[in-house]
């Protein structure tokens, strides 16, 4: 191996979120047009300059009268006032009120000279063919009429800096006639995902080179959005010092902190901590947080002028940019932005953190650490439906390199390095992945099914665990998911309490390659020919299924299943998904898998069927009444006859 | 007056809900590419079309081996294997791994073929110089290898319908390859103010033509933005009933929805009425709710093709467009907005409801109803600092025409038309004017001071209502804000129980023109002479300040201070903001004005002394531990000095 940098001074959680702070990310202010200017932050207070409104101004439609000539009057004496004309809103009045007379008058008009105080309406009779008005109440001077600047007096401070600009704010500014409004720069992120390996997304991927989708830089990005930062991708920098060290410049001259995201492979992360060293400062390098122990805090000097001449949009006081180097996992990558960088990109940008970036939740089950570092813990959230805001978080542990725990966990919690353990029950906060993450309405495990997959279709915010049957079972039993799916035999005599939501069936069996070319009759095949099988996992129901059928036809021969199984080229060759085995025959890796009917007609394929079995939906007794396993309820009882008539082999029960 | 259009037949609050309902708002789903999907909604489930990884992946740095080869090797044993090569991450393995062999590997590079498992670097040591490794550790099949697969299998649900797009999910479907994402369409909500009287903010105003500028355009913009709908301006329409017509039909035709606010003008509001009935349908005239009575709900009929050939980006099957008319005031049209508008929005672009929409507060003060339909009273909202959401919510009564009290409420309390009144202390649930509207963090009022206007820019997010000194001691005892400002003798012996937090001195008099060219030397000649005066309102504190002096004038003099004041032209014009007497005196319509020697410096006015007043601030004693407070306590400590040096006539007490 070559040398390799190690992590051995790792700095403890404290000291690099000091160092992040310590680092300038703040752009200059800038003027954006109001139309422009939602969800922005103002820079300055804002003081009124005019008065609004500008003049005084009639607040009801009426007549505008001297108050002095109403006195006295009443419904049975009313005071009759000639007409001097009309005052419409949006114009100057070209009538003045003398003594005795009246100005028909709209809302919104400017009073006329003379007058000071407006009639409803509703309180006055037209006169001598509108030559006159009969008033039938008194004013004072001033009723109906709002006196210029009484709404916002010029000299008034009207917002202060740092305010969020919503609609109401911006309701305001136009009432003030501002055209565009100093605002906070918005930091620009600069994202460098490194490793050869990458491939952007929507670009033609080698797999047997082994290349894989860059999942950090649009996922960093869209975090960087929801902080308030402006995001740049720039493209891949390989492990080559040279490449690096262009790019993380380039990226650096343009932006106010430059992101990198580690590849998995560690020699591209030795590379960017040369570049660091050599052409900036680094301040942090490990960090002891679990996961996320690579990341990377320092700066990048911009010494040089840029070569393309254009302006540079940061800072001019700053000659560099600040530098984070992220974790390259998915998971990790987002932890550490959430909890690391997210606060200084919104400190930078004057944001508040959400009111909804975190939520409190008692722990599913309880947890053990013994590691003597912080330890960001991913964790699913559910809704127990007693109450409200009654929340469970369960740990999520798919290993730090499953990008589905991206979407399986909500959030994380932070347990601090001397915690032995948290405790069943115990409040823990989440910190969630977005402020926009909210918890699924409903929470189900099991068996993999289409036929499944489509009714979640129906649900508001459905999350299902593809854990296969028996998993499924057990963690019905520990009661955190509110609904469990079986198939087969594997959901039976379990002793798990349980309510049957609904159930169907569906054919199961060998698919095959299109048109049976080896010409497989059965299970009898896999065994006594050579044959290359790919099974299913063991907590698939499906795999329960095939053992039982298996066991039969050892006992047909009379010899054990432990035989019969021994001579199945691949029996232990367990696929994940349901359609896995399947998409090996298409690829000609297999020539037969553990699989559907309505598989082997999606990929055209063949099929010979073994058996029909029965796919159940159970819920948690306890959950009955959450909203979201009565949508689930109803989607059986109204979707389910449709979504089967659509899948081969699957059916009701006879 | 015209013939007008009474809104006598008012429909329910929720009819008029059930109307907007049965409008469709929804566009055509749009593909958008990945990289700007974050916040959309996915229209349609996404099942994965690949394995992620696509490959046997190496999850460690090490060695790839068969692990038969390992079985028995321990620390004392190691089993020493043949170096065969080495696979780095993103290339194609070019080694084989036979019996006895190894190949380095880094993490996530694809396994050679022959290996079945991965040795952790930390297990091994070079031999040979190179050739071969000693295994320290025995590892079992698998060990160390991310299956092909194993994360994400092709044909599994990843997503579905409704998803909302944050970073995470964007994150798996990154892993997916994707490159952009069928999502929901955001409705084309477009917006058009009526009136002839309005202006654009940033175009010249004619406020003499009683010209205000727009309020309700950029307004109801950021809030139909906020719902996520795209919102379009279209030119002010004025109340021609040809030129109305041209316009909401061009809005009808480009948009799902259409958004008139009327105009203060009633005559507007009747010519729309007019056009709806001729060019669509009115489903709803009139709501009893208020504020929002004239509220419209209809249809807009788009018969012809568009004239100028561009494509219709609205669902092709909807031949019309969905019209709502708001009120003309802003808080009235942004109230009606949030309640009926907004969530239809929300309905058609599939985005639910922020969960901080809503919040929980206690009434500050009893409120009494009486008038028989749905009062959407408008209330601000303060913290009482003793537990964190303890919310109270105090009304906000500035008459629906005024624009400050869009900054001044935070939402509004939906009270329903049976609801005789609201007791003080009752918990009712405050629709926030947008999601991101947070309380202040301190609240205070009381008298308009230029000095404490600047200390609250050093706070984080103040709100300040300046009632003058009388009213701000008045609430204070009322126990609502937490602080109230008072000036001169008006703060005295009122008996409320407050904490100084600091105080200052002032500077006031008359403010005159540039060069006091009238000659004025105090108080004695507005009495004697004939001077135009603007004074400030009896809650200022500066006004009790003119009075006290006035009285000892009229004492000197041996008259009643009622004589000498009515011998002051100008004495009952009260203007609201404490520099508005002196811009009369600079726009000439005044020849002096009760002022501060600030702002005739600032304005560049003369100023004739009068005396010094003391501003205190006054902290509720109830609250000294609240944050903001402490916040505002350690400005008056910090930063006091230096905004009073930079005011004239300001500075401590001698």
């Amino acid at each position: 191996m070559t040398d390799r940098k190690e992590f051995r001074d790792l700095s403890d959680p404290d000291e690099a979120r000091d160092a992040i702070a310590s680092l300038d990310l703040a752009p200059d202010p800038e003027e954006v047009p109001l139309a422009e200017a939602r969800g922005r932050v103002l820079a300055e207070r804002i003081d009124a300059d005019l008065d609004v409104p500008g003049f005084d101004r009639a607040s009801m439609d009426g007549y505008a009268v001297r108050a002095r000539d109403t006195f006295g009057a009443d419904e049975t004496d009313p005071a009759v006032l000639e007409l001097a004309g009309t005052v419409h809103a949006g114009e100057e009045p070209a009538v003045e009120v003398g003594e005795g007379q009246a100005a028909e008058i709209s809302t919104g008009a400017v009073m006329p000279a003379g007058a000071d105080s407006v009639v409803m309406v509703e309180r006055t009779d037209e006169r001598d063919d509108g030559e006159a008005v009969a008033v039938r109440t008194a004013v004072a001077p001033g009723d109906h009429v709002m006196l210029a600047g009484a709404d916002v007096a010029a000299g008034e401070r009207a917002l202060g800096p740092g305010t969020r600009l919503t609609a109401r704010e911006i309701g305001l500014l136009s009432a003030l006639g501002v055209e565009s409004v100093p605002v906070r720069g918005e930091p620009t992120v600069g994202i460098v995902s490194t490793g050869d390996e990458l491939v952007r997304p929507g670009d033609e991927l080698d797999s047997a080179a082994g290349q894989i989708y860059d999942v950090n830089s649009y996922t960093v990005a869209a975090a960087v959005a929801e902080a308030g930062g402006d995001p740049e991708l720039y493209p891949h920098a390989g492990d080559d010092y040279e490449e690096m060290e262009r790019v993380l410049r380039t990226a650096a001259e343009e932006c106010d902190l430059v992101l990198s995201s580690g590849s998995t492979s560690a020699s591209a992360v030795d590379v960017i901590y040369e570049v660091i060293e050599e052409r900036g400062e680094l301040l942090v390098h490990g960090v002891a947080v679990k996961p996320g122990k690579p990341m990377l805090v320092g700066r990048l000097d911009v010494s040089e002028p840029r070569s393309d001449g254009s302006e540079d949009e940061r800072s001019e006081s700053s000659g560099d940019s600040a530098y984070v180097g992220l974790p390259g996992y998915p998971v990790s990558a987002l932890t550490i932005f959430r909890t690391f960088v997210a606060p200084a990109i919104r400190q930078a940008a004057g944001v508040p953190e959400p009111a909804t970036a975190t939520v409190e939740a008692r722990m599913a089950t309880e947890e053990r650490y013994g590691e003597g570092r912080m330890r960001m813990m991913p964790v699913g959230l559910t809704e127990t439906g007693d109450e409200e805001d009654d929340l469970l978080a369960y740990v999520v542990d798919k290993g730090s390199g499953a990008t589905t725990s991206l979407v399986e966990a909500d959030g994380v919690v932070e347990v601090p390095a001397d915690t032995a353990y948290v405790a069943e029950g115990e409040t823990v906060e989440v910190q969630l992945f977005s402020p926009d993450v909210r918890p699924p309405t409903v929470l189900g495990v099991g068996e993999d099914d289409p036929a499944l997959a489509r009714l979640l279709d129906a649900l508001d915010r459905p999350r299902y665990l593809s854990v296969g049957s028996r998993e499924g079972l057990r963690r019905l039993r520990d009661g955190v998911p509110d609904f469990a799916v079986t198939s087969g035999e594997s959901g039976d005599d379990r002793g798990v309490e349980a309510t049957e939501l609904g159930s169907y069936e569906r054919d199961w069996g060998l698919v095959v390659s299109a048109g049976n070319p080896e010409g497989i009759s059965g299970l009898a095949d896999l065994a006594d020919r050579d044959l290359r099988f790919v099974n299913r996992g063991s907590d698939s129901g499906l795999r329960t299924s095939l053992g039982d059928a298996l066991a039969d036809l050892a006992d047909e021969r009379g010899v054990t299943r432990h035989d019969l199984v021994d001579a199945i080229d691949g029996f232990e060759l367990a696929a994940k998904a349901h359609e896995s085995p399947a998409r090996k025959v298409a690829g000609g890796q297999a020539d037969a898998g553990l699989g559907l009917r309505a598989t082997a007609e999606k990929l055209d394929l063949g099929f010979v069927p073994v058996g029909t079995e029965t796919v159940r939906v159970l819920a948690n007794p306890d959950r009955e009444s959450k909203p979201g396993v009565r949508e689930l309820a109803a989607a059986l009882d109204d979707e389910l006859d449709a979504v089967l008539s659509d899948l081969a082999g699957f059916g009701r029960e006879p």
